[in-house]
């Protein structure tokens, strides 16, 4: 099992990309091969012990500028850290693709270097969201901003495909986030999605409402990325702001600072629970490659994590059940298309 | 000081409406015309003291069919509850109409009882969101699903000059919730608003995030209906479901319980500042008259708080200035609309 980790990727340099890998390849036996700036990955690399067998750099010194043409980028930059881990993973030198870097830049990465699955027509990054009973995925998170019905059908087969291989659970359910649970209530988009949706053979659940989303009643949230986005977004800030409104009013108050305290192992597991790190990144589905995305602000744990998930994810076979999957359904995608 | 209220609004039947509105009466000296099928109310009135100079009833007996056509319904169903309220308004005979019933319906009765200010093109509906620092408007909080710009921009407006009469803050700043902070980043609808938003003299902030909207650093918070609903109700199921973990792991810990009991006091300041009841009910923007739109859960605090919402948006001629406002602007609304 070898991983294309972008060690240039993230808010904190190559540091954490390095520990996560060092302890992945301790902990998993998976080959870890550092692609970025070579002087400084060894430069960090000797401050650590690690199996070289285990470890490997490939030097790729560019950076993406994320204000030009991405499509452009591309093209120029082929010493971009993110391109060449996408290479790596098309040419058969590593079986799994991650980075904590700009996800912009990521989904053009992986989109040209790795090419489609046959058939999809935009990939979803699937985020992992906590709930009172676990996690749900939200399809898509922010890959794209204005989708059309087939886009969100596929994201319903991607997802759910990806959640039965990953997971284990052979009937995950799909909700189509919208405002009214009956049928056919939302915007447009929903009216028209919902036209299609049950021809899937998914475990579709049918609407949901924003409130559905952190009960636990639904696991895959199938919704456009500017809308998934905005609700990953909103809910770490809800939940942030939550325990800043109960720190703030415990000020002044000594007993209640006191019950805080004792109280501090309960709400430590809830924050571990919700806490997006160990949820290890979130796979960008649909590109013809495994690829796993981490946030930007990724420690050693949250990089270790996501080098868990793409390691899980290869074993899955999922990439290979998805392409089958959007293969089979192809006869419902041509007919929302209008074909 | 006369007060439309739709006393068969809400889910729990006429007793909420009816004890709120007496003791509205009582401590705003404030007239309410209870709306309805008048046995019920006669019925509930005569268990509870009240000022009968303050207190009237309008018998409407009829209900609104949700699956029905709006508009047939509207015509048809001229004894209901809710479009008596709004014709109650519409002659003069009632300076503001209140429901906690279906919010459709409202808006249906609202829309063709009262008409639109003039050059509004959609009504909008501002639904108070507790934040760290007090609270953010959204609007649109989901009376339309699908937007143009001339929509957004005009929710703009009606917020802006709404929060400024209402809470006597001049300079209320403005965010358009989108994804990435960049000027232009986002779907086509926030790409297109975004040519447009600065000619209004708004004191528009940029784009905004999710993960702001709860931070307080915006007061007036710029969606379509569909996004702004999803955020409002996520937002809602979040809150509840981080209490309910919290309260799942005490379990079979004696010293966190007693920690969080302790703790209690401050908790339930949280809970108090972030309690939509206290909001009173989100107005309907952009119609010709006042409305304010409760929640279908309202208890006789929620009602109570939405008359003296009620009372404040009458006494801050809100109204009129949101006519000016928008007739001021009205090049601008012109060329976004391609006129």
């Amino acid at each position: 099992m070898k991983i294309a980790l972008d060690a240039l990727g993230g808010d904190y340099g190559v540091k954490p990309n390095i520990l996560g890998a060092i302890k992945a390849t301790k902990d998993f036996g998976c080959e870890v091969i550092l692609v970025g700036d070579e002087a400084k990955i060894q430069e960090e690399l000797k401050q650590h012990k690690y199996n070289p067998a285990k470890i490997t750099v490939v030097h790729a010194p560019d950076m993406i500028d994320m204000e030009a043409s991405p499509a452009m980028e591309y093209r120029r930059k082929k010493n971009a850290s993110i391109v060449v881990c996408a290479r790596l993973v098309k040419e058969g030198n590593a079986d799994v693709m991650i980075s904590a870097g700009n996800s912009g830049a990521t989904m053009v990465a992986a989109l040209f270097g790795l090419g489609r699955i046959q058939g999809v027509s935009r990939p979803a990054i699937a985020s992992p969201m906590p709930t009172q009973t676990g996690f749900a995925l939200i399809v898509d998170a922010g890959a794209n901003a204005d989708c059309n019905a087939v886009n969100l059908l596929q994201f319903g087969v991607l997802g759910s495909v990806y959640y039965k291989h990953i997971y284990g659970k052979p009937n995950a359910t799909v909700g189509l986030l919208s405002i009214g649970e009956e049928e056919g209530k939302g915007n447009l988009l929903i009216k028209e999605t919902t036209k299609y949706i049950r021809n899937l053979g998914l475990n579709y659940y049918g609407n949901i409402e924003g409130r559905d989303i952190h009960s636990g009643m639904i696991d895959i949230v199938v919704c456009d990325g500017f809308v998934g986005n905005i609700v990953l977004k909103t809910s770490e800030g809800l939940a942030k702001s939550l325990f800043k409104m109960i720190k703030s009013n415990l000020k002044g108050k000594p007993l209640a600072m006191l019950g805080m305290l004792l109280a501090k192992p309960a709400l430590m597991k809830v924050k571990e629970v919700t806490d997006p790190d160990t949820f290890g990144g979130a796979p960008l589905l649909g590109v013809n490659g495994n690829v796993i995305i981490s946030h930007g602000k990724s420690n050693e744990k949250a990089i270790y994590c996501a080098i868990k998930a793409g390691i899980k994810t290869v074993e899955s076979k999922a990439l290979k059940a998805m392409e089958e999957a959007i293969a089979a359904h192809k006869a419902v995608f041509d007919e929302a298309e209008g074909k």
